[in-house]
């Protein structure tokens, strides 16, 4: 057991560069003296016991540095984030240092306990909790003001000294990862706890969701193929396909919850507990008192919040909201005009001319969402709320409420007011699938292509013609630096939110949009991989125990998709025919079975567990476990007194 | 701090009994030397280390003891149990004997400490906790089975030896909570605080509840009155009021658990960890292994369970509604009769006769929800649910809908098939009152009297003339042990629930409803009072955080009560005035009012926060300092082996 102690100073033997740290060109030499200190200094002095190694390149030193850490020192770095392991007897528990012995694959040798993922998280996080001690300001920055449990590296972000921190790529995994999981063609599940290694919980919790989600379409995509096919236009069938798609949402939804617990059960991140949220990056105020924490930290009033939010952002997003309708009204004009063109010179230009204003329209939609995002972005941001969790919150309802408008304002329009069914299977079909051709384009491919020119032009300026994998140490770090920032998971939930609205909204008017949907999927999973691995720089492993607020999007989608769907079969002209007397029969029926399936929805999600059995099993049981510890705690403590009452 | 420790052994000094054990008559020694030696026998052995005392009367020996317990071994139990309690900064924490000092009104000698119901709560938790070591059988009885772990208690119970364990009350204190509760008359709240004291927080947060919500019927019935007064029949003023109605009736929903996160607070239970639950006392099956503590215990397969449910309990539930239904025709053939009768001899008396079917009819509702009641137990209890939630949570879901059916069925078929509005106001009229002076009238006051003549007969026989003060102790216990058991809130809050119901679902038809539930709650108030402290046996206080699952039957009712309102304003006659010429129209306009408002609810319910601010802060700031202490440890174990290192 001895020779691990040796790894915890900070001597560089055995050095592993794990993060990358970027300083600002022309950093004054105190400034960075002082940082690396505060990295590798003590626990005790208020370090951050780190390993760190200037990049030294033909250029000299480039005011980049590679961080690490010892073995040990990751091991407690592994119990301070409250990491979840698999015990030797196939149990999730909370890793701690003093029972290492009991963990799966541990051994004091074995460097691979935690993965490379994971010692990334544990360093950022480390490195996230360097903490100012008695500092008013960095050290040849006064502008730059600190004050006692200030985060540094938030401040040397915050103040652009800090360029960026990013994790190492490491190119021999990276290479298996990719070829067993977008590199052969195979029919087959994705590697989803290779991906959870190399990337974290979050992202391999967001591709197999993905994974998943185009799975459960399939019933869908295979059953509505014959209504194309055939041409079926059946009262009955349409209404059989909308019913078991609305109730085949709602499983899919609640099954995806259990799906979720097996995951991140087998991940840890299920047991995991939440850490202390700090307050965000950009958020300011005037310094005060927490009074949860009791700590010195800018305060700012919730009012001031609340006015800026309902004073100012509230407005600009319904005037942002009818901006998207007021173009929805123009893109109608243009259908008019495209019609009235096809009418007086009919040609088969003319009949494409008539898709003309729906591609229009589709690629102004994405151009708008697009512009939104960064609008929104930067409101919310204003908005200045304290904690990550509600910045993301604000952030995301608000690009939630426009995306949706604006993508379905225009077939709601058609559908209720026009009350036209061929357009709006045409207006559907158009808006899906050049909206999916975009996103695949500007995701992935032009990225891609962009990344790759710039990498060759790289590679002709060093004058190499070395592959990938012989590239030095410096020169990988160079690629990686220039690579794009992966901004999380957001955009890729939403175009698959936008793509459940399609399919599920108007199911029953266009059976084809679900096999759009899974070809889509299906190319969706290779764009994406290929965007993590080559496009983007690697980002940190984040855990997480679902997919959080996007669930509740997803559902509240499909009861939205129960009333569009019973209002459209309602409309069609052969319901109609069935009550020949009375319209007013008609709406009614319509009504109540409107509020059968929503029943049915309700009882089903409360019906339906959202952990499988065992799960629930093996959560009494820690459960179970740590209240048996509290009571032996207990009965040691009674024990005692009855030992010290005799003893007396 | 040394004179405490004397407490810890069982002499009888200081012994001031709080909850009664009574044993079968003729029960043997050789048990009763058992049972009351596991009661005394120290902690570690295995025993409860309890004081107990035989009752003593001038009959001899009784069968009847009492229960008590050092203050040393209360404070002791008060952490086992994990009770909360305010320190002296008045937040609240949970209570440990080694922070004892901290918190507000401790002292060594300060008997007060823990109230009274609390002490009985420990006590009772004492008691079941109290586990078979190696006893194969009860001693004296082989036919009472016991295996390692089972509570003795509990087999005692179910075997029939025991037959009841309860808590004393105490003359002094209950009847200064009588006097500031229903003593006076007076205009004001009720001393939720003492309740508690008193009774635990399960029945005080029934009486919070039951305040709270008649509180928040006044705006609703002061609204009603002029409809009645002024015979107002506009269609605006209906509307109006069902709006008001449908969105206050959310608010005061979404508000009460503000409010009962403020009681829960205040009274610790809100922050009290929830304890692992044990299998409940009817439970039966064949001895294995329970895959969660991995302890031999009865385990019932859990498919068996679902047939149970399936086959048996589920066509039952059916075939009981079928008859309700069937009794509900019945009903209406009885009406008509009546009218046809009032048509052929006017008078007064054939006027008074019109409103006897409906009489009849809410007695025979009554009667079949109590025979119900019995039923739904019986089969809930066959089912042989393994927790005491699970049993509650069928039992509830079973009464809830039988009673929904039961109360409402008549009054829907009269709305939306007869659609006699008429008729609709006379049978909610009728319906809501007679089943309000029938509850009253058989919960509280029946009971009462019978109580009182008992009491009479009981101090006739003992022919003495003292008042309920001067009563000795065994006495007390003699008038006690007669008394009827206090079954819990469930029958309370059902009737809550479906008073709610005749409120809500119909109240644009009938908006002197909250009138009458307003007048019922206060006298419910009195006479629930006086159920609890006159009438019934002292119950075993019992922590809770919330009203659990009546909180979403409430919800619930309150979306039902949104549809069956939009309806009811679509029928009358001055809304499809408005609609001359197309009833689609109409029915359209309705619909799309229903569901813009259920979409409000929705919202309303989720901005408004569960929790105040305030509640809120000092939650958050209470897993602060948890984390912060963890974080400590972690500190000190590095630090620890950073000295290690040094000194190697």
């Amino acid at each position: 057991m001895v020779e691990s102690w040796s790894f915890l100073d900070t001597v560089e033997s055995n050095f592993r560069p794990l993060v990358v740290i970027e300083l600002a060109k022309g950093t004054k030499e105190e400034t960075i003296e002082w940082f690396t200190k505060r990295i590798v200094d003590k626990k005790a002095n208020g370090g951050a016991q780190l390993l760190i190694q200037p990049l030294v390149t033909e250029n000299g030193v480039e005011n980049i540095y590679l961080v690490g850490a010892s073995h040990l020192r990751l091991l407690l770095g592994a119990e301070a984030v409250g990491l979840v392991k698999e015990c030797s007897d196939n149990s999730m528990r909370t890793f701690t240092y003093s029972s290492r012995k009991t963990f799966k694959h541990f051994a004091d040798d074995n460097h691979n306990f935690l993965t490379m993922a994971e010692c990334q998280y544990i360093i950022k996080h480390e490195l996230e909790n360097l903490r100012a001690k008695n500092e008013k300001m960095i050290p040849g920055y006064p502008q730059a003001k600190l004050y006692p449990g200030k985060s540094i590296v938030r401040r040397l972000l915050t103040s652009g000294i800090l360029v960026q921190i990013f994790p190492l790529h490491d190119r021999e995994e990276l290479k298996k990862l990719c070829h067993s999981w977008y590199g052969r063609v195979k029919v087959g599940y994705q590697p989803l706890d290779d991906i959870r290694c190399y990337f974290g919980e979050t992202i391999a919790l967001y591709f197999g969701f993905l994974e998943y989600f185009t799975f459960a379409l399939i019933p869908m995509a295979v059953i509505g193929i014959p209504y194309y096919v055939f041409a079926w236009e059946d009262y009955d069938k349409y209404v059989m396909f909308a019913t078991f798609n609305l109730l085949w949402s709602t499983v899919i939804l609640e099954v995806w919850k259990r799906i979720c617990a097996i995951l991140t059960y087998r991940w840890g991140t299920l047991l995991m507990k939440r850490q202390f949220e700090e307050p965000r990056p950009g958020f300011h105020g005037v310094l005060g008192i927490n009074p949860v924490t009791g700590r010195e930290e800018p305060v700012y009033s919730s009012i001031k919040r609340q006015l800026r939010i309902y004073l100012v952002s509230l407005p600009f997003v319904c005037l942002c909201l009818y901006f998207s309708l007021y173009v929805m009204m123009i893109y109608f004009d243009l259908e008019q005009w495209a019609l009235d063109y096809h009418k007086e010179n009919e040609s088969n230009f003319s009949s494409l001319m008539l898709y003309v204003p729906s591609i229009i329209y589709a690629i102004v939609i994405e151009i708008m969402n697009r512009i939104y995002r960064y609008a929104a972005e930067f409101l919310t941001s204003w908005e200045n709320h304290r904690l990550e969790s509600s910045y993301q919150n604000h952030l995301i309802l608000k690009v939630l409420v426009f995306n949706f408008l604006n993508c379905f304002a225009s077939l709601f329009y058609i559908a209720f007011v026009l009350f036209d069914m061929k357009l709006l299977r045409q207006s559907l079909a158009t808006l899906l699938i050049t909206s999916q051709i975009l996103n695949q384009f500007a995701e992935s491919l032009l990225p891609y292509w962009l990344q790759k020119r710039y990498n060759r032009r790289m590679k002709k300026r060093m004058c190499s013609k070395k592959t990938d994998m012989d590239l030095s140490l410096a020169e990988q770090i160079n690629m990686e630096k220039e690579m794009g920032t992966y901004l999380g998971t957001f955009d890729d939930y939403l175009e698959l939110f936008l793509q459940f609205g399609y399919v599920s909204l108007f199911s029953c008017v266009y059976p084809l949009a679900a096999v759009f949907a899974v070809l889509n999927n299906i190319t969706e999973i290779y764009s994406d991989a290929l965007k993590m691995c080559r496009v983007y720089k690697r980002p940190f492993a984040e855990p997480t125990a679902n997919i959080g607020v996007w669930q509740l999007a997803f559902e509240t989608m499909s009861v939205i998709s129960v009333v569009t769907n019973c209002i459209l079969i309602g409309m069609s002209p052969e319901v109609d025919a069935l009550f020949p007397d009375s319209k007013m029969d008609l709406v009614l029926t319509v009504a109540f079975i409107e509020h059968l399936l929503l029943a049915i929805k309700f009882i089903m999600a409360f019906v339906i567990p959202d952990k499988p059995r065992d799960i629930q099993i093996k959560l009494a049981k820690l459960e179970f476990e740590s209240l048996e510890a509290l009571k032996q705690q207990v009965r040691a403590f009674q024990m005692q007194l009855h030992f010290l009452l005799i003893h007396h």
